[in-house]
């Protein structure tokens, strides 16, 4: 691996009879995706030669040679002064073909005990864990600008819905909260994903292990491949070093599931903001009009979430097909995982911004406060919740505490619900007269459960909806998130 | 619509209280990937121009000042001249904007009657068909190539695998003619395809149809959107029309076919040139070497086209999961319909193209001959079917002819294979007076059919083996290809 | 292939040396699955002894033997009189082995020129060409159901939703006519596809073709696998007719999309019965209710149609990842395509039986007349239509026809928006003298115009939302569907 | 909930004008497949009515009467005495439609402040515990039988492939460890699965949380919900509680990986089989021959359990479109988790099982020693490593150590390769005096390198395939799997 590398398609010339064409050197070379693994490799190249020279390996001027290339190198690329060529294919090549160039000798010595495939299987898991770190970051954020926005309507009454019928009434930190659970769920699988990706395959060499006397073991806690404890995590067979990819389905899938909620919640405002609704609105940046219809007020972010979804959920079966009955080890096909890798970190990424900052605000440096938030239509949601005999299952309890069986209970209400819509008017809008006519048991005292605020504070178990649990919940994500 | 588009974000001023983010903007905006519509923005936009002023909605002037425009347009595009600016989102925004700059009122006219809803749908149909018209002819191309490496090959026998095991000798000609079946199949289905896409959308304004008199079939006219008879298509709902995408999807899964057959076909490559089968070598530039192995040559075409196969498929999952669930007519998802559409075409393109040259070679400019094809070698063939008892069934087949029931001829080959294997021998090299201890009608004559050639030139009906039949069908598929 | 079938495990003997366990029997066979191709197996079983008489490769007796047998089988198939054995492993082995133990030696002779791959590849076409016969229909009926209700509804308005915010007012029988294009599409696709499928791959035998003289050609007449012109429809490569499952994946790629469709209808109904819209209900029978709440009617048909698209999507990606990589010709793997299949027919089958019903109603054989069908509440569409300012294009085409130009007209209504916004009225509410101070041209006959029913009538081309244009279409479909 | 129970069609009596037609009961109800979660459904039911008692909910003599209709339950379903019913839709109906029969008013009670809602969300986590508990026995049973063969097997010399091209020799126990490094990072991910599986939503009522007070903590407790330091588990959000379903899907991901794992192995066995390898033999009983050709042995149980990997793929596929999308709170989409859970749950533990056999035999009663598992043909597997020069980079690392920099090694090796494949030999079986003439630092002592077992030997580093390497690798395995 040295000089040869001026011209790629020069590294094999012996057992080869021609060039590539351009179209077949365009359809095999990944240097024009993989080069955004260039800090990666770097990282694990530096890493790698310092365990070779403290095994003396190399020497010590190679290391300190190599030190200096790639600290230039990444100047280079830092300012775009790099020149990155198909014709060295990838990453790897691109950065140590230079490193030859500037260092000499020492930049050939660099690749030993190592090969392309352990080298990149490395670079890729050392790229994914940082993004992964970023990603742990963003659902952090996203999380509090849901907490936050719930703090300040705990009070606020939502229709609860269950197949998009009016069931309950909920509060609308109760319905954000929700989220909060799926977002600090999608924490956790990164988390675990994370572990498994924080494995050193370096030293796996072509598939079989190397000749030279490497010290793994260093070389991962060099680079924080380490577990809780500090031990260092290495791969234990140099045939699954180099063709598994896991840990890049694995993290795909805990995306797609990260984008499924996402998909949820977007759907819920884009219903909340039609006039229908009129529940919330985002802030006009999150929007967009219509250059033919002037009263359009469009919410693109949220349906583009909703449809970036697919994209990743399609990247997850794409990886899965890839990997689908290949034989050990390393095949060509594997080059395949980094475009739908790459695209769905910077999907997700984004998508998790934006959302933080529509739902939560931006600080306002004059003020140091949040603005820009969701905007919340309390009065709209009230009335929702109005129209739906929400308070139905209330009432039922009501006269289950009364002595009536529940059985009944439900039959009395049923007539109770139908006599209220054929008068088009809620529950707790009939005269105490007629909530008579279908029970005697029937009291003054039945028009606390008919209320909204009366329904939603009798739901004062762990988990439920009344806002002293909602309090209780919000104190706990505050402490949880720091 | 008109020079408000200098800056988008003032489009829909009097509503909107604050600008886009750059984040916001990066995420909504289309202009860097569907820039690449920008020939059939054009088309459509140039037929949509010559209605207008046929039907008297803008002037022949402005008709003239439109062309001159879209001229001019072309040409900058064509040399790079043209600035796209992510302000103005979108391709049909850029140019439209760009087109007022330069004709004026003209300009601001050409948008009558439309919206960016029917004008997008109208774009990518125009710009598949075209896309669809290419694929048709590489897969014509890619069965040619098939064709003729078959016609060489037609004595050469293979061993006909089912389920990886030797099953029948057949001619490496007929295995090659079952990918032209395939292939061909996909020809047909894009046909099928192009004919749902070439229907117009246009006319179907924002999602109702428009308050001015478009002549929407002398549209379809100008863009050839006319079915064999001649008669304009023209999408006969104005919802649909601006929300259908089902001809994207329709086309992905066309190709996600396609694209099983590449990856069939090249699993078969990449086990065929495996040296414990050594059926066959591509030509060098269509494999690899290893910088650490210097013995190593290998099948990265294939090996990839295998690989992008799950590519595809995940872009139709995606493509599938995007318009899950949405409801009428258009919404901001269905802009994810395009990177996923644009890629599976550059992949399928591009493999079809790849696939073309590796089996059937290029042609020499010197000799005028196709050079670098696929290259047989039919000993190592011959020598695989002979391990695997190929002509087992052929045994059976002759008994029954002598009077065995088949039922017992079956289980009389089996000993006679179990003792053939015993001895590492092939059915035909045992002696004639051993193969009469199994039974004692087999006599001299058996030698025929337990030969290969005997055994391949016996499944002689439509659609065998035999070498006629091949033969017949290459002459089939010549007429078909022209 | 004989008596040994009563018991299968035998049926390999000579080379075996032990039976199958229960766990891998169970995993292995599929007769408790693909029994349902009975009648398509025995279809095919009698074609094909048809033309082994014919050609003289079986006697006359046993033809007449085979097909006295055959209808014995049928029968006892039918009254559930027939046993179903595991051991027999799979439907072609169940009903050769009672055949055989009905007739003799004829039953033996059945098998002949053809082996269990070819049998079951020409069954699975069989059975699925009858059922998309079947499904074609149902589209059909689902269509005039939508027609029906359409016809009842070309004079209610509807807001006609982008983004799920209200754009534009459009005629009810327009929006669901939307659906009869997208079923009409689906019903194309079933018929291309039925095309790919009516090719008869029998005759290839176990991959290579047989030796026995076989016409093809005529049994796919006998089949019915003709062309449009009764050309016979074969497949003409062998090791293609028995690997090939194209036609399956692209028929659960074309059931996904319909599917995809249902869930865009299921969405909106859904959403049409929130309490929030109330547009429509459907009868009784297709929700359900709440042990619970007793107040509450969930869509449960739409909601579960909606769910059972990603059933359908699941098999489709099954089958791609299933056949992705696989070597000719046949493998085991491929017994893997049957339950996909099969379920997706039963669910797109159930499915349009019950939309077709739960839209158009049922016949009432009292009195001959369709009854509970969707029920229309044409007040809270208008209600609805009112909230969003959907006649503000209107505004601006207005006095784009004044002389304005559009940019100008699109902000002056902005601005008039935003007015009748803060007053909480539409702009058909704001009196002339308010209009007037946003542009003076305004005058008294703009109220045409700013009515529903005005911007209604005013879409008036060739796929627009103007009831004229809408009956015109009605027409057509009621021509085209018969 | 009581004794309307009895015709379910009746529970909502007074708001439904019109019972369900049998094709609609057909596609709503659940019970035909959610019946196998009976156990968990009685298991859910008694740790709820042991905690409403302890709350003085019920009383002690309700419970009593609880516990002892479960009992009789419990024993009818496992006799098959239990008439499961359509009318009751689902399991939970069926069962407590039962217990209220039997045991009467305390059966009416024990759906105090619950629904079905959080009940079939119990009810599955519940059941999946258990499955996952079995499938993580399944993997370490896999994982052993591995080890097994692999410690029979550390010396035998396999060709190491990359590209399907002879790469380098491997250990065959090392090649089969890298599977075990695999099934073992699927138990990982079936730890963390189960982990967020193994917590309680009951308690979160319809949606809303209850107006009783519950212990849900305390019913965590007594179902085994609890973490690592016996903390109970609950789902804190009562709206995420009933809507949740990641859990199923993150398990599906988890499946389709191990899945994954089995097809990459399945495809290798089915490649070692083939006569040009035979590498390896499985036993009869997970093959099959055919009933035509007498010599066959195919590798059937390889061959599905590929082909299965489409199914469990096709399953997750399912489950996310399922989810995507779906507003909160509990939606019927949601029923159709179930059917593609238990699928997968049954794939896997059959070919879990299957393979485990497959590979390590099983345990022959009379001896005590497992029998029957995969038969190695170390002869093939040497044969092969030699045809493709695997020892080629030992000769280039010769020559770096001699003083030759790599890259003019590695063109010396390649020009060495050349001639010897023009000779049709080894590298090894070239003379000591042509290997010179490449380079004359080549002395006799290359001859070491050049060997099958000196190149095996040299790879002595952590994760190498050297055996010194693998028994170590081995001795971990033993520890870790008890």
């Amino acid at each position: 691996m040295t000089n040869q590398l001026d011209k790629k398609s020069q590294a094999w010339s012996a057992l080869f009879s021609e060039p590539m064409s351009e179209l077949v050197k365009r359809y095999t070379a990944s240097v024009f995706f993989d080069k955004r693994l260039w800090q990666a490799d770097i990282q694990g190249s530096l890493a790698h030669a310092e365990m070779l020279a403290t095994q003396n390996i190399i020497g010590a001027s190679d290391l300190a040679d190599i030190q200096r290339g790639m600290a230039q190198i990444t100047q280079e690329i830092e300012t775009g002064a790099f020149e990155w060529k198909l014709d060295l294919e990838d990453v790897h090549l691109n950065i140590e073909a230079r490193l030859t160039q500037l260092v000499g000798d020492a930049g050939k010595r660099l690749h030993t005990g190592r090969s392309r495939n352990d080298q990149v299987a490395t670079d890729v898991r050392l790229w994914l864990r940082s993004e992964m770190d970023l990603i742990i970051d963003l659902l952090a954020d996203l999380q509090k600008s849901l907490v936050d926005v719930a703090e300040q309507n705990v009070d606020v009454i939502l229709p609860g819905f269950t197949h998009l019928q009016v069931a309950q009434p909920v509060s609308f930190a109760h319905h954000l909260l929700a989220y909060v659970e799926m977002f600090s769920r999608d924490a956790e699988r990164m988390v675990d994903v994370r572990r498994r990706t924080n494995r050193l395959p370096l030293g796996s060499a072509a598939l079989a292990g190397t000749t030279y006397p490497l010290d793994r073991e260093r070389v991962a806690r060099t680079l924080g491949m380490v577990d809780e404890a500090g031990n260092p995590q290495v791969c234990q067979n140099s045939l699954d070093g180099v063709s598994d990819r896991d840990f890049a389905i694995e993290f795909t899938a805990a995306a797609s599931l990260c984008m499924v909620h996402i998909s949820r919640f977007s759907e819920e405002l884009i219903l909340w903001m039609s006039q229908n609704f009129g529940f919330v609105r985002i802030a006009d940046r999150f929007t967009t009009g219509s250059s033919i219809m002037p009263q359009k007020k469009n919410p693109d972010v949220p349906e583009l979430a909703r449809g970036k979804t697919g994209r990743v959920v399609g990247h997850l079966m794409g990886l899965i097909t890839l990997m689908k009955g290949q034989p050990l080890a390393y095949n060509k096909d594997n080059q395949e995982d980094k475009e739908p890798l790459f695209d769905t970190v910077d999907t997700l990424k984004d998508t998790l911004r934006i959302f933080s900052e529509m739902v939560g605000g931006q600080v306002n440096p004059a003020t140091g406060q949040k603005e820009g938030g969701i905007t919340v239509n309390a009065a709209a949601m009230e009335a929702a919740v109005k129209k739906g005999y929400a308070t139905a299952t209330d009432l039922a309890d009501y006269l289950v505490k009364k002595g009536l069986p529940f059985r009944d209970a439900h039959e009395v209400v049923a007539h109770a619900v139908k006599t209220a819509q054929g008068l088009g008017v809620d529950l707790s809008e009939l005269p105490l007269e007629t909530l008579q006519k279908f029970d005697s048991r029937i009291e003054a005292d039945v028009f606390g459960p008919l209320s909204l605020q009366g329904s939603l504070n009798a739901r004062n178990t762990l988990g439920g909806t009344a806002p002293a649990q909602v309090r209780l919940q919000i104190a706990r994500h505050r402490v949880r998130l720091g």
